[in-house]
């Protein structure tokens, strides 16, 4: 199942989820969890913006929505994608579930690179903790895909 | 109001919290998000067992549950206290929630060391990375009080 990953066609589904948060007033980062045959079973934006919780990050809704629809914490077998770096603690909940792989598209240098052009706040993202640090301090360790299709995620911002 | 904290009777909240949940056969870990006057607007221990979500971290509910009661994403002013050291997901979702500062009881290397004595798996414990960590590259620092009632904390486990 590996082999499918990562799949062009999975990081077009993030994109489209992202493409969605911007009417709703959202961040435009969107996130999926995707098994085998390319069954999406969790998705989201980033909802900062539609609801008080600052857990509310588009890995963390996805991941949640993914465990629901399995009925289980865990999630083997099935690969988180998202059109952004993950920040620490969406990183570290794809490791509590036990996902089998982690996929990104813009780093997180890229968002620090938007965000210091654009004089934006960007609050979410002022962890300085690259995805791939948290990956090798957590057991197991996960696959990680770095900065794929970063062209396309970047078009987001 | 930072003179308040650390505060032995917050921790002692955090405390009961968390021996609220060996009846629900959660993990004894137990949080609270708490300000001045010493009111306590969010509590929650672990619940990785009563439901399908592995965010579902004491101090994540904690955090999630003080944001719906006062509205808000952000959390300043406020001290997240929690009776084992916070993981990198729960330490992060305290930054991104601005809370004012973080306390804590027994270390990783506490709940490392219970976990290799016991031949537990304690899969919820297996990322290697200290709070200090997390909280030091995260902007604004907060401020940290670590190993608080370590004592009467390690005593949950």
């Amino acid at each position: 199942m590996d082999d499918m990953h990562p799949s062009e066609q999975a990081m077009g589904e993030a994109i489209k989820i992202a493409e969605g948060a911007e009417s709703s007033g959202n961040y435009p980062v969107g996130s999926i969890v995707i098994g085998g045959r390319m069954t999406v079973i969790g998705a989201g934006f980033t909802e900062l913006h539609s609801q008080p919780d600052p857990t509310a990050h588009a890995e963390i809704l996805a991941l949640r929505r993914a465990c629901k629809a399995v009925n289980s914490r865990y999630l083997p077998g099935y690969f988180l994608y998202t059109t952004l770096e993950p920040c620490p603690m969406c990183t570290s909940a794809a490791i509590w579930a036990k996902v089998e792989g982690i996929v990104y598209g813009a780093s997180l240098e890229d968002a620090f690179d938007f965000a210091g052009r654009s004089g934006s706040d960007h609050s979410w993202r002022r962890i300085n903790i690259k995805s791939s640090y948290v990956v090798a301090r957590g057991a197991p360790v996960l696959t990680l895909h770095e900065r794929f299709m970063r062209d396309e995620c970047l078009k987001l911002v």
